[in-house]
């Protein structure tokens, strides 16, 4: 543990890079690109997929296995997915090594060469719908509600921890169904599980919006997204949810009988989030001590530290802490007592704060003499001293404030960064001083979108989906427009 | 859903290689030698899953997740490691793909090599003590327990269905420690939990032995295993814990300083199973018309299904089903109600049958009148007719004898399977005839072991733990020998 690290004020970006990697959340690793994560947040990331495979089972999803590999011939069949995706890949071309002639060390044998390359998967879509397409045949087969967890690659060549990684784990999922109306249904739904999570477990505000037609990914006719504000004011996107209409049956050749006996292709979406969402929860709420974790996706909700000299003072505290631990742990809450004697207690108060752990118990003599306990939260960094009297209902209490106030904490940031921009110069002004989302109007065309991108460097996050009609002229072009869209530099 | 199989005294191969693609658990994919996991098969794998990761949690093991791709020069670093894991690998050599300038589709770009090729994981070792390197510097880091779930690939010629592919899906632990002691404690103890594992969930009796050093794990000094005996009488690896001595920590540099404030090398382990369980469980426990699954793996535990003519006599039946359903699901039981009206009961007792679902309930006319239901054991096929009073608690104390008779068959199929030889003639005739385990002596050396194999095709399965002492002769050289270990032939 260390603190010796910039403020948020000072680099942004490499508190974020420099803190990620010092609260043991994750690294780099050997291999270009590729992170290890750590356990401290792989265990973040655990809670993060058991909250979300719930939600996708209560929706009716199945998790399932498709292959790492794609064979390289897929990516052409869908023609707007292989110019987004059948780029920077991994591609293997060889199956086997063997020992050098030279006695060198290992070399790849070329006799073992692939008669057709494999790609290690950047997304599923072609593998699955040409596997969909030996489980469809008629309407009672639909819809098919698939998800899987797993690793994709996408070879990045400028790589930040969890927000760009050349290796990273997300999950996808892939629907099918008999009619557009069911699958618009499917992905606007999956939208709402997305913005429902990230809301009330990673405590972090979202505005609900489509892509423009450039930012669409590569195959969908609509993609869905939920975009977040980190403290810079820059947006990041959390989760993304595709309409795909009927291009990925087509491509596959994947058609139904439907209720009428009719042949027809199949409507198909796609979702998925990523730990690029581990990057979002350290960027939108982590001060210059250390990370802050909101408690329902902190694997160490509350910590116990025993203030002591000598062996009799611990046992007297000991016995105090385990009984508050078995408590809480009853109401599901997860406790550490954390008794080495290897460190001093205001080590261990520096190393939980910084960890981002909710809530601090210490325990000292007065507090057993008072029958109370020190309490202090991360958030806040408020202490109050609270008698053992209903001690665990009052922490549990104190778990849901300070989810509640963080998530709070980040709508209020959001708001002093919201801004409306009339001009070109107004929204420059805007970007170079506070940052944050800019609502402008927008004259609907992928030239001016281009355009304003190189000006400014901010992109079109969204147009929002509860968004109130307004006319007005676009701030590049001044032709008319409807409605506001959303600019922002973003990750 | 189809019957249309051989039995098992047909052909025992086909057997399970249709039964596992028409019990909808996998498929073969586009991808030769990569598996597809359907969502029935992977729910089994999903609560194998659940089950492990709780075990090794509490055994005080954290996940955390390593890089997919380890550098070639990596496997050079072990001496041993390289000859076993540097051969069928697949070797990423490339990062870009682009348009073919013929317009003949895409092509793998050229100028987009790689200075140095990546292998896919065939396993972690030499990219984690890589990356332990950092993580350990003194006592206090030790011990590192640490699991990962992942896929990793190994290029297999010959592959089936979850017993040998090319990816596949498993977990491995790599625990690191300070003493040769407390390593070896390790592996023995996780072998003790997959043994545990194995027997109280796959419901699959197991032979906790040591590996001769011929068969040992690429590093290890030590490979503990668990074997387990399929229906044909053949062994079945279940799962491995390898006690690897200083050899990585030696390859990749880790030492740490001990509390004596000398520098050393760290001792380490390994332990892993992978979806192979999958294929063990099928092929122990199923039979001619379809799956038998252990009650604690079935993702569907009972299935309830309504005998009705006309929506009145649904409705009725569906109220008592429901009622059933909810006391059922309140004791943490699986229960599907089956009311489709596109399939007949007939059907539907067929199709649950065939998955392998341990209880169905039936529910028609006369159950009603007289507060009855019907219920059928998979495993057994035995049908009893309950009353509805305590129907919940007698439901559950059938599962669990179920999940007991299951086991106890196994372990009685294994004793009749089970013999002794004296003579290379017996051994032949035992593996010719019946097949099983058997117990012979050995005299202890990889050239015998070689013989035996090339003669036989049956393998030293291990050295059981729990061996006797006896004094015997080797059946192959005469020389001597002092106890006797395990031949079959194995998967």
């Amino acid at each position: 543990m260390s603190k010796d690290f910039p403020s948020r004020a000072e680099n942004y970006s490499q508190w974020y890079n420099e803190l990620v990697i010092k609260a043991d959340l994750a690294e780099n690793s050997a291999v270009r690109g590729c992170m290890v994560i750590k356990p401290y947040g792989f265990a973040i990331w655990e809670k993060m997929q058991a909250v979300l495979d719930k939600m996708f089972k209560d929706t009716g999803h199945s998790n399932a296995y498709f292959p790492l590999f794609i064979p390289k011939s897929f990516f052409s069949k869908e023609a707007s997915h292989v110019a987004g995706f059948a780029k920077e890949c991994a591609v293997v071309t060889h199956y086997r090594l063997k020992n050098a002639e030279d006695g060198s060390g290992i070399v790849v044998d070329p006799t073992a060469k692939l008669e057709e390359e494999l790609i290690v998967r950047p997304t599923s879509e072609t593998i699955i719908w040409n596997t969909y397409k030996g489980w469809i045949e008629s309407y009672r087969d639909l819809p098919l509600l698939i998800n899987q967890w797993a690793n994709v690659v996408r070879w990045e060549m400028r790589t930040r921890l969890f927000l760009r990684t050349a290796e990273f784990l997300w999950q996808e999922g892939h629907t099918a169904h008999a009619t557009s109306e069911e699958a618009v249904i499917e992905a606007e739904k999956m939208l709402d599980v997305y913005a429902d999570f990230v809301q009330n477990y990673l405590a972090l505000p979202v505005i609900k919006g489509v892509k423009t037609p450039n930012e669409r990914f590569a195959g969908a006719l609509e993609t869905y997204c939920i975009e977040a504000m980190m403290q810079d004011g820059k947006a990041l996107q959390a989760g993304t949810s595709h309409f795909l209409g009927q291009n990925f049956a087509k491509a596959f050749d994947v058609k139904f009988t439907s209720r009428e006996g009719k042949l027809e292709y199949v409507w198909a979406t796609s979702w998925g989030v990523s730990t690029r969402l581990m990057g979002a929860l350290v960027m939108a709420h982590s001060d210059d001590d250390g990370l802050v974790l909101p408690p329902k996706l902190a694997p160490i909700q509350v910590v116990i530290v025993p203030i002591y000299k000598g062996d009799e003072q611990l046992a007297a505290v000991a016995a105090v802490a385990n009984s508050i631990k078995a408590d809480l742990q009853k109401k599901g809450i997860s406790v550490k007592f954390d008794d080495r004697d290897t460190h001093k207690p205001g080590w261990k108060f520096a190393e939980y704060e910084f960890k981002g752990v909710p809530v601090r118990i210490a325990i000292g003599q007065r507090d057993l003499e008072n029958q109370t306990v020190e309490v202090a939260r991360r958030d806040t960094k408020e202490k109050t001293v609270i008698h053992l009297t209903d001690l665990s209902l009052k922490i549990e209490h104190l778990l849901d404030q300070i989810q509640d106030n963080i998530y709070r904490k980040a709508v209020t940031f959001r708001e002093t960064k919201t801004f409306k921009a009339d001009s070109m110069e107004e929204l420059n002004k805007i970007l170079d001083t506070d940052g944050g989302f800019v609502y402008a109007h927008w004259d609907g065309t992928a030239e001016t979108e281009e355009k304003i991108k190189e000006e400014t460097k901010a992109t079109i996050r969204c147009i929002p989906l509860n968004n109130k009609p307004e006319e007005g002229k676009c701030i590049y072009s001044g032709k008319p427009s409807r409605q506001r869209v959303i600019f922002a530099r973003a990750y």
